[in-house]
Order: structure tokens, then C-alpha cells, then sequence
């Protein structure tokens, strides 16, 4: 593996599950190395959990975690190719990717959508011109259209909790005042759909993920239908993408309660807005997985880590 | 001691302040005590010294800081209950505090007052809302009523300093041109009361601090009487307690000056405004010890993560 | 050496290349000599390279950097001498660089000009702040006139990429849409007088640089006759000097391009406008040697810390 930037890249889910559970039971087992190397996190949006997991995974492999808010830290970047850089941007990624390429042995890179320009999102430009011009590894703390750290630490997760063999595992949207993202939709179906799970989507017409990423997925436009013996519910926001990055919907019917949760398990990425996405008793409750899930994150970016040192 | 947000969590202040200078004599003795332990610095608020001495202090025992802005590096923070989530804030306290309880072992938390709603400063939300629901111990880098690392600082300070067993000790409000918060002073006064010194206060009228922590000291609103034979002058702006956050007077004739001063030396928490707070003259002389006093921002704080790190 | 603050602090270019060199090819080495000791990393403006090739440094001889964005993360700092402070500025550079220096053994400072000040800016009001009150050794990261690290990293790469024993080297102005300052050209002239080289300076007329830093180096207001036989174009916009900090010129004659280049190495601190002060065909050609020249920030910077260290 040559980068992290999509669940793609797992190459056998079962595998990497087993060896991010061995790291989480010894996590200070592979101090040595990652001495004296460098990931650098670069932040052009905001973030807690990817900050700052990511920042514990290194420091359990014996790296050095330096953090850059790009935006407000250093130089406007340009991505377009060609371009007469007479306006905003400061200095073209051709050159950045190439000189923290110099001072890090893996660059880590979280860039959210326009969520205005379909195509532009799609093709993953930032991500893109890192892979490009970077001559290190570089990790995905969430992209346009993809948040692969968090969809390796959902299957973790589901993997830890699960009391059957094959786990009904529903996704479903949820009502948000926001126009939010698509990534951690698309990474949590992507990574489910090489699960032994059943896996089904619940999300109001107008909704629908990425035919391209949906696949085979059987999609319900009847919540009270895809909870029928669910496992889990894994809940997520997302702008509709027909309509793109619209936010068409607010039905409040659509937020989750502990009426609907029956037996499953309540999972989230956070940050979640309470009694908007879903109502105080669930989180509350015992059937919340959600705590658990984001200490997950820290073994799921160390076996990443580990994975693309070893490669170093 | 499971958290250290107050001065009343010092049990022992003599035992304290002979242990702080044990740990400044030799600061690196204990650098195997944090190994591959995290500290995770949260700041809502503006802060060099706290920032610095807290990461410093966390090196020195070997621990791996990670600091935070939170407004501007990550989202905007819930503290009510119950809300129904549906406007600034994106995440609520209490998933934020659990999760970065995941990845740090103890959590240090900078907080300001409104001083606009004396309820909801006195209530300590923010503090309060860390302690109830991180997992982990919290420290107090300065909250709304009370900056008990400070406070600790000072008064080893003032160990180090002190001529004869028992100092008289002023703590003297001086002019500013904000309203500034009560921590400091709060925090110093609760500390001087429980050291073998003589301790009065000098404010103007209408800047008594709040009763319930002045108890019995004296209070003067004469302040060349309060001087009067004065060991140590500790110097502090803050707005009104009784006319809650309000800046009522900005009399110039309560700047410290040499005169004022006597014999006394001058200590201050600083930043401080020259030629408003105190004049140039005091504080570029040898009676004022307010670097040393900085100085011992990283012994207070290594004191306290010792104390933490033992217990955890 | 007691600070790094310009040029002239460099004794004898020739063994401090040799050193540079030395360092990079084993940059572990001296992993030892920083062990427990913090640089302190100040930005006044924003940084990519210096940020994080000044960290890796650091790090590569077992220091442990703290990063603080002084406007952001801490208070307004005063520079002149007896002000009232009772307008914007929170904190006197006094205190300020006298309290930083009890938890930072070396002090590194980004400060820019004003561009509008010329006396301001040439009295380096706060590098020279930094050293007066500062108890520890000062590193310029660039500074209102000088960028001597930088200097030294520029020095180091022509050694590397020299194929004559004196090369042929001109300092370009090139056209930009911002005032910028003359820190990057200054020192690179500065650095380039001490070495065997022939060195002069292409820029338009009215841009001609400080004559107190010019010397006796030989100025071309012809663009085409300077680079006649060069090795080595390095380039950079500056603003005006005698018409102070202003755009007086913008000619898109003046940008780089590859048929103007020849077989010279072109060089750039970066970042770099891409077609605005040179063409895409320099920049994504052999003959731009900037990745590496960025590369070596590290190792002057390297060497700069080390030097510091054992005098400490």
C-alpha cells in the first residue's frame, strides 16, 4: 500500500480488523518505528477526533506529530494547473506537496467538498495533487468524498460488538439544519459492503448516496422498514446528492429515538447534534456505541500508520 | 485528588509548596513518570504563560503534549442540556469530553468568564461539564472564577521570597481599561488563606470580590493603608463583582508606583499593562519578581500532573 | 555565537557549509545534545517551510519544539519604550520575551514589516525586542530585513550544485501583484558576498535594494545581460526600497521563463506564483532546484540550533 486514502485500499478487511484489534489490545508494542520520523497533519477544516486520534496513533508508533492548519497557518495553495497565480492563492501544490515532502515521512490531509461543484469535489482535487506531487505516503483524515479512517474504525467497531456471525447493519440519514458532506456515508458503505454483514441504507427520497458507491445496497426510503431487526444503526447527515449538497429535507420524523432503536446498537462519527440527529435517551443509553467507537479511531489510524511505516 | 480545578483541592499547602520546590531543584527526575501519556491542552481562550508553562511542566515528565484551540481548530461546544441542537454549536460536551478522554490521559482546560451572567460563571459550566463527563482528571489552566495554578505558583513564589515567617501579603486592585475576570484573585486569595501570612485586600469601593471567598480577610478601600508594611504587593485588575463584569472606576491614582511600593517587592500574574496597571519603574526594578514568579507556572504545573499522573 | 539574528552572525561561511553538509549526511547524529530542551517557535505571520523544516531540525537533535501563533493563541505585544498601555497591546515584549525564555531554551521569531515604516522596519524593532529582553539564544525566522536562515540554506545548496569552482550567480527581482518585503533578497546578498562567487543583481530600475547591503556588488538593470553565462538565477520579488514598500513596476517581462534561463539552476525560497514570477516550464523542469533548496532548510537550520545548543 502506497497510500491511505480510500477504503479501496484495504485490501482484506478481515485481516487489518485482526491486526487493529492485536494493536489495540498492545498499543505501545511498535514504539520503535516510528522513532525519529515525522507525520505531518494538515488541516485545511476543522476537526477534534481526527486531530486528535490520529495524533495518539502516532505518538503510540514513536513518531512525531507536527499539525499545520493550512488555511490559517500558512499560504493560500492553488490546485488548477496552468494557472496565472495573480489572485488569492500563494503557492501552488506542486510545491507545497513536494517541500512538507521533504520534512515528512507521511503527510496527513483532511479537505472537505465545495459541496457546490459536483465534478470538482468528485475528482478529489486536493487529495489528488497530494498523491501527485507528495514523494510520501499520504493518509485521507477526510476528502471530498471519503472518510476511510473512520470507516476502517466502524468496521472495528462492529466487528468488537457484534453477537451474531452476520449482523444486520443499518446506515441511515437523519434530519440536520446543515448542508453536510457525503465522505463518511460513502466510506461506511464502501467498508460494509466488504463485511460479512447485512447491510441496508434508510434515507428519505431525494437522498440517495452515489449510485456508483450504493452498488447492490438495498436502499429504503421507509425508515421503520430498514430498522427491522437491525444490529446497528450507524447515523449520518448528508446533503442529497441528485440535488447536490441541497439540503431538500429536515423532516424531524427522520431523527432517531429509543423507540426505533429497539436492540441495536447506536453508532455515530460525531460530532452528532443532539435531539436533532437523535434524541438524548439514545445517546444516553447503554445502546450508544458512539465513545467506544471514536477510541477506535487512534488503532485504526495506527495500523494505517503502521501499515504505510513499514512500506517507509 | 482526582481533578485539579481549585485551590481547595490542595489539601496541604506547606506539603505542596516543599514538594513543588524539590521538583524545581531537580525538574527532570521525574521524566519516566508520563512516558507515552498524553496531556491534552484545550484552550477556549487567549494564553502564553499558561500554554507554555503546561507544556513545559507535561515535557518534563516525559509526557507528550497536545494542544488545542478549540473554537478555531475544532467545533462549536454545547453545554446546556437538552438543547435541541439546531444552531451554532456542533457537538455537546458531553461526547467531546468523553472522546478526548480516549485519547489523552489527563485534560487541561483554559475556560474565561461571560462576565455578563454571574449564574452561569459561578455555576463553573465548562469546568463542571469536563469533570462530570470526561473520564479522565481535569485541569484548571484558568476558569471562570478561579486560576488555581496560578494561585499555586504564587505561593510557592512567595515561599521563595519571603524574609521573615510571616509576610504581610496585599493584593491590590489596579486600574484597566477592560473588564476583567475575578479568577486570579479569587484563586490567590484562597491560597494566601491557607498560608502562614498576613493577608489584606485593597480595592476600590464597589470592587469587593465576591464574599463568599473573601470570608474573613480585611478589606481596605484605602489602599496606602493597606500598604502600610507590605512584604509582597500583588497587583490585579478586575471589573466589579457587585455591579457583575463592569468597569466602575478607572481611577489612575491606584497604579502602582515605586513610591507606593516601599520595601515591598511586586508580583503580578501577568500580561500586565505598564503606566496603567503599575508603572514602568516597578516593574523594571528589583523589587518586582514577576518573572521568577512565571518561572514558576512550570513547577506549580508539574507538581499537579505529578500528583495526577501518580493517581492515574 | 550568542543569537542568530543576520548574516553577519555567521563567522566563516565556508566551514559552516562544510558542517551543514556534514549534518545532513547523518542528521541523527547529535540526537543527544537537545535531549529535555524546548525551542520556542513564535510566528508573528504565517510560514510553511520555516514552520515545519525549523520543527524537524529540532526534532533531529531531540529537542521538543512549541509552536505559538503569538496573534492568535496569545496577547497583543507592545514594543515601544514607556507607553501607556491603554489601547490594543495587552502585554510589553519585557515581559513577554523575558517570561518566554524561562520555558524555552532557544526562541525562534517570525516577524514581518510594515512595509510602511522604513524606519520602523530597519531599526528591527522586534528582533531587537527579542534579544534585549530574551535570557535565551534568538533565531530569526525571518525577520522585517533579514531571512538568514534562509541565507544559509541558499549558500548551502549552490555549494551542492556548483559544477565550477566560482559560479556565476544573479539575484532576479521578478513581478508580483503584493508589496513584499526585502528580507529573502538581503540576506541572500548578504550570504553571497562572503562566498567565492561572482554575484550580482538584476532588478528594474527604482528597485534597487538598500545600498548599505548592496555594496560593491554589481547592479544590471538589464535582465538579459545579468543572466549572460549564469549558474545560478535566483529569484524573488521585492517591493520598491527608495519609494518604500510600494509596486512600481509589474512588468511580466521581468518573469522567468525557460529560454531566459539556459543552463542555469533556478532558484526560488518559495512559495512562488507560478507564471507570475516564473513560467510552469522552469518550475516543472530539471533546472529548478527549489524542492531541494527547501530541503536544506532543515539542515541550516540544523546547524544554526546546534551551533546555539553547545554554547547553552
Amino acid at each position: 500500500m502506497k497510500h491511505y486514502t480510500s477504503i479501496n485500499d484495504i485490501d482484506n478487511i478481515d485481516a487489518w480488523i485482526d491486526e487493529a484489534k492485536i494493536i489495540k489490545a498492545n498499543p505501545l508494542k511498535h514504539l520503535g518505528l516510528g522513532q525519529n520520523k515525522t507525520l505531518g497533519l494538515l488541516f485545511f477544516n476543522s476537526s477534534l477526533r481526527t486531530r486528535l486520534s490520529t495524533q495518539k496513533a502516532a505518538l503510540n508508533l514513536g513518531m512525531n506529530p507536527i499539525v499545520m492548519n493550512v488555511s490559517g497557518d500558512a499560504w493560500g495553495l492553488e490546485f488548477e494547473d496552468g494557472t496565472v497565480m495573480n489572485g488569492n492563492t500563494a503557492e501552488h501544490i506542486k510545491e507545497a506537496a513536494a517541500v512538507v515532502s521533504q520534512y515528512c515521512d507521511i503527510i496527513a490531509v483532511r479537505a472537505f467538498p465545495t459541496l457546490t461543484d459536483k465534478a470538482k469535489d468528485e475528482s478529489e482535487q486536493v487529495m489528488r495533487a497530494f498523491m501527485e506531487y507528495a514523494s510520501v505516503p499520504i493518509v485521507n483524515m477526510e476528502s471530498a468524498t471519503g472518510h476511510p479512517l473512520q470507516g476502517l474504525t466502524d468496521a472495528l467497531t462492529i466487528s468488537e460488538f457484534k453477537t451474531k456471525a452476520k449482523p444486520k447493519v443499518v446506515l441511515s440519514w437523519a434530519p440536520h439544519i446543515k448542508a453536510l458532506p457525503h465522505a463518511v456515508a460513502n466510506s461506511f458503505t464502501q467498508v460494509m459492503q466488504k463485511m460479512d454483514v447485512e447491510f441496508v441504507i434508510a434515507n428519505p427520497e431525494g437522498y440517495d448516496l452515489n449510485p456508483e458507491i450504493i452498488g447492490d445496497t438495498p436502499i429504503y426510503h421507509n425508515q421503520e422498514e430498514a430498522f427491522k431487526d437491525a444490529d446497528f444503526i450507524y447515523t449520518k447527515n448528508w446533503s442529497s446528492y441528485e440535488d447536490y449538497g441541497k439540503v431538500i429535507n429536515t423532516d424531524p420524523n427522520w431523527m432517531i429515538t429509543k423507540a426505533k432503536l429497539g436492540n441495536a446498537k447506536f453508532m455515530h462519527c460525531l460530532p452528532v447534534r443532539r435531539n436533532v440527529v437523535v434524541e438524548d435517551a439514545v445517546l444516553d443509553s447503554n445502546s450508544a456505541i458512539v465513545i467506544e467507537q471514536a477510541n477506535n479511531r487512534t488503532y485504526a489510524a495506527q495500523l494505517v500508520l503502521k501499515k504505510l511505516l513499514v512500506n517507509v
